[in-house]
């Protein structure tokens, strides 16, 4: 390597780092060269895959957007109120905190995956970049907590809006890096002939989020309220805009959408979200719940030395008994976050391609299974067979059938394009259609069955309602038994004619409801 | 498919479930046979690829590794005494059965990987059965913390070896449910001529755990003291006989190894460890611990506002600057974890194999990385310049020093066999050979400086070292230039007549020491 060649490097690296905006001027041709030149040329030594910073991404993500649950699920209920007024006064704001974290978190996990489709290699300055992002974003639950606890005042909203911007521009910073080194770019993008078109398409869909804070905050020093409803509007925009564009191809027919649009949401046409990130970010949603549950038993349940030796005479077995109810309900609880999370990834196993709407359900029912260490709180808290305690079990049976419905909507919502979005196994009449659906209904069922039990039955109470938890991985075993069994009853009653393809028919567990004509193809 | 098919599927399905452990006498062809039917046959239907399932058990394993760390960082800490005395009485014990935790955890996860490198599919039962498992290795802490708590009770022990056991008896039933469907294995096994040998050979090795814990727990009965020798083996004896191992092939050369001995140690002689799980579970650890600093920042940093009211008149600014060093120390601490985990992934970027010894390396890095909450508990809890202060900053700087050093032994022991582990770039010699020290010397240099510093300087606060922390991520910007600069110097130096190859050159960052031949081959 000759003595030109590392002079010029150290020069453009000084450019590099004093003055990252002005990148943009030697885009192209001279920074395309370098690429190959030896030193920090692709393959292994100057870029990298970006497999593991994603990884890593998803993972604090989906952490920092359930964690803020714990403080939730900390606030510590009055006994001699009633459950819905002191949930209402007490845990109202901190739930609120929860889900706009969520919401927005979700927002910029989704504007993350959009980057990264464009970005499909990295170096270490883009990591570098992309690891004070992260750091931002977990930032935003605190501004969000101020918000809560000061709604009167702007600097909460303030602090917010100074974030998103922030991070608007190292986003941007990392878009106009990766255009000067197009080595590091989509290669559908790096042999496009309009590679400017593209990044100030790009920037500009970028830049909307951060410009509407900046009009929040301004605003927030005129009318504060005004500034609220634009972030509500920041938040909810494009889930408002994927839900009206469906309802709007649902009632007009296929409508063939402009190149435009579709630019809009993603640069990716063809692949709206990354199938892989929304499977890691909801691993890492359900890992962090399970474990979230454990920590509170290790903190709150080992019983203090003193009083084991006065009350229980230094017998250790009697003091831990008194904490029964809360190891039946860590079981219950942890048996049935792992089997959400084995629904959830029995349905990607067939899922080939994630459209919007789906992330978007996929987003709902993760929100409502980070609510369960609330649940859990709730449903160990209360004195046996009170008015608190079957309200409790209520909330929990409410939290876990909307998490389990929202992923029986996003089997639905994949049905309706099934020809792109699932494996033909699942599709209506595949070999494995009915089992799926049984596996999707389980839940939400067994919910709303027990969710009427505690209205009829005043005698239920947690302990029956966690030990019904538990069992229910053993309904999953044998499910699959089930539904062989229902199927081959259903043939001997219906034998081989072919009848009426509405027919609905009924499985031995009420839950795996049968269109006719898939089961058809399916015996036939 | 005829009526005969359907009923022996059913059958056989009810045997399963009923008699899960007679599955052993009609292993091989028989089960082999069904594998090609088609209601059970491979590919999307019966069986699954396990990735996403070993993404989900790494991230439970890591976060619940690591999450015990929170009741030690939030152990308060009395102002009165003297730091080093009230850590070693309050904090003893939760820092113990974190480490026990972080350490019988990754025992656990290692169990994990070497079943999951024999079984290569899955499908719902394993899933079933891995979910039970995971249950009860996230109840581990909790026996920790009982044994913790009550040292002189048999109780905590009792239990512990009990979740083991259970442990070991649900992953021998996955072992025997996979041989019993031969196409879930590994290929080299599936072809393998005697299948049962390695039946029982992987099966000896997994209940070799859950046997020494049933001799701890009859211990335990006559002398406790006892068992928690023997639970110390249990914990350490991959460790110790690895070890002694490297020594003894250190000292008399490359021993050959015996398969037998192999084979103790792993099922697949060929990659002892699996380098996809050691990033996916050092992600969810440096994931967790990043995210662990905001949820106190939330809980803790936000007003009463009845106090902003009276305290601060109503003015939210003034009472939020009271919580400075807390926000400092939150940027401070993520962006060490940040630039930690940016360090390792730099490094398994180019590591081609994960030797046991690495894998183990890496283990002690990140129960220091999983220290680094306390650090930012201990550094913000004390008052400005107190004796107390100086003390927590040079705890943070050794839980970040050894964090570090450990980074680096992995790349030093990965040098011992760089042909087999390492991307020719970084080995001896290689073209980034000197970067890669660099930036893995980097963090313990600069705490091992900010160690002398706050001996030296008796003014150094709190405040400075978090201003430090956030500023090493410039470092790491500039690191590759000032590396290039510190080589043209020295190629000005000593320019081209070949000169000692062990003279050691210093470079302007003291931390990038150049071994010269390397240098030598660099410049050519």
């Amino acid at each position: 390597m000759g003595d030109n060649d590392d002079g010029d490097i150290i020069e453009h690296h000084v450019e590099e780092e004093m003055e990252k905006k002005g990148s943009r001027s030697h885009a192209g041709s001279s920074s395309f060269l370098e690429s190959v030149s030896p030193s920090e040329g692709e393959g292994h030594s100057g870029t990298q895959s970006s497999h593991r910073l994603l990884a890593y991404s998803d993972a604090l993500i989906s952490i920092i957007a359930t964690v803020m649950i714990l403080p939730v699920a900390h606030t510590k209920v009055q006994d001699d109120e009633e459950l819905r007024e002191s949930v209402q006064a007490l845990l109202a704001t901190k739930i609120a905190v929860y889900l706009m974290t969520f919401l927005i978190v979700t927002v910029a996990w989704a504007a993350h995956i959009r980057l990264f489709q464009v970005v499909v290699r990295i170096d270490d300055c883009l990591a570098l970049l992309n690891l004070a992002c992260m750091m931002l974003i977990t930032f935003l639950p605190y501004t969000f907590s101020l918000m809560a606890t000061f709604p009167d005042n702007i600097l909460g909203i303030l602090l917010f809006c100074g974030c998103v911007m922030v991070i608007g521009v190292i986003q941007s910073l990392m878009v106009l890096y990766a255009f000067s080194r197009p080595f590091l770019l989509n290669e559908q993008i790096q042999i496009s002939e309009n590679q400017t078109f593209y990044k100030h398409h790009i920037l500009k869909v970028i830049m909307r989020v951060p410009l509407m804070c900046f009009l929040a905050s301004i605003a927030s020093l005129i009318v504060f309220q005004l500034s609220y409803a634009l972030l509500a509007i920041v938040i909810f925009l494009p889930y408002i805009s994927q839900f009206l564009k469906w309802c709007r191809s649902k009632a007009m027919g296929q409508v063939e959408e402009s190149p435009d649009s579709m630019l809009y949401y993603t640069y990716l046409p063809n692949e709206p979200l990354s199938k892989d990130r929304v499977e890691a970010f909801s691993d890492g949603v359900y890992a962090i719940v399970a474990t979230l549950l454990i920590l509170d038993i290790c903190e709150d349940n080992i019983p203090d030395p003193a009083v084991v030796e006065t009350q229980f005479g230094g017998r250790l077995i009697p003091a831990l008994l008194v904490y029964g109810p809360e190891y039946l309900a860590y079981f219950g609880s942890f048996a049935t976050v792992g089997l959400l999370w084995f629904v959830h990834h029995s349905l990607f196993l067939h899922v080939t391609k994630a459209t919007r709407l789906m992330g978007l359900l996929n987003t709902f029912s993760l929100a409502f299974v980070g609510g369960l260490p609330l649940a859990y709180q709730l449903t160990h808290e209360f004195p046996r067979n009170s008015q608190n305690e079957l309200e409790a079990i209520q909330i929990s049976c409410v939290i876990i059938f909307f998490a389990g419905i929202f992923q029986l909507a996003i089997w639905v919502v994949a049905l309706y394009s099934e020809q792109e979005t699932l494996h033909p196994y699942v599709r209506y009449g595949g070999r494995e259609h009915v089992f799926m659906l049984a596996k999707l209904a389980l839940y939400p069922c067994v919910a709303l069955g027990t969710f009427f039990l505690t209205c009829i039955l005043s005698k239920f109470s947690a302990s029956i309602f966690h030990l019904m938890e538990i069992t229910v991985p053993f309904a999953f075993l044998v499910l699959r038994l089930l539904v062989r069994v229902g199927l081959a009853l259903l043939r001997l009653i219906f034998c081989p004619d072919r009848p009426d393809p509405r027919t609905v028919v009924e499985e031995e567990e009420d839950e795996t409801r049968v269109p006719f004509n898939t089961l058809v193809t399916e015996l036939s």
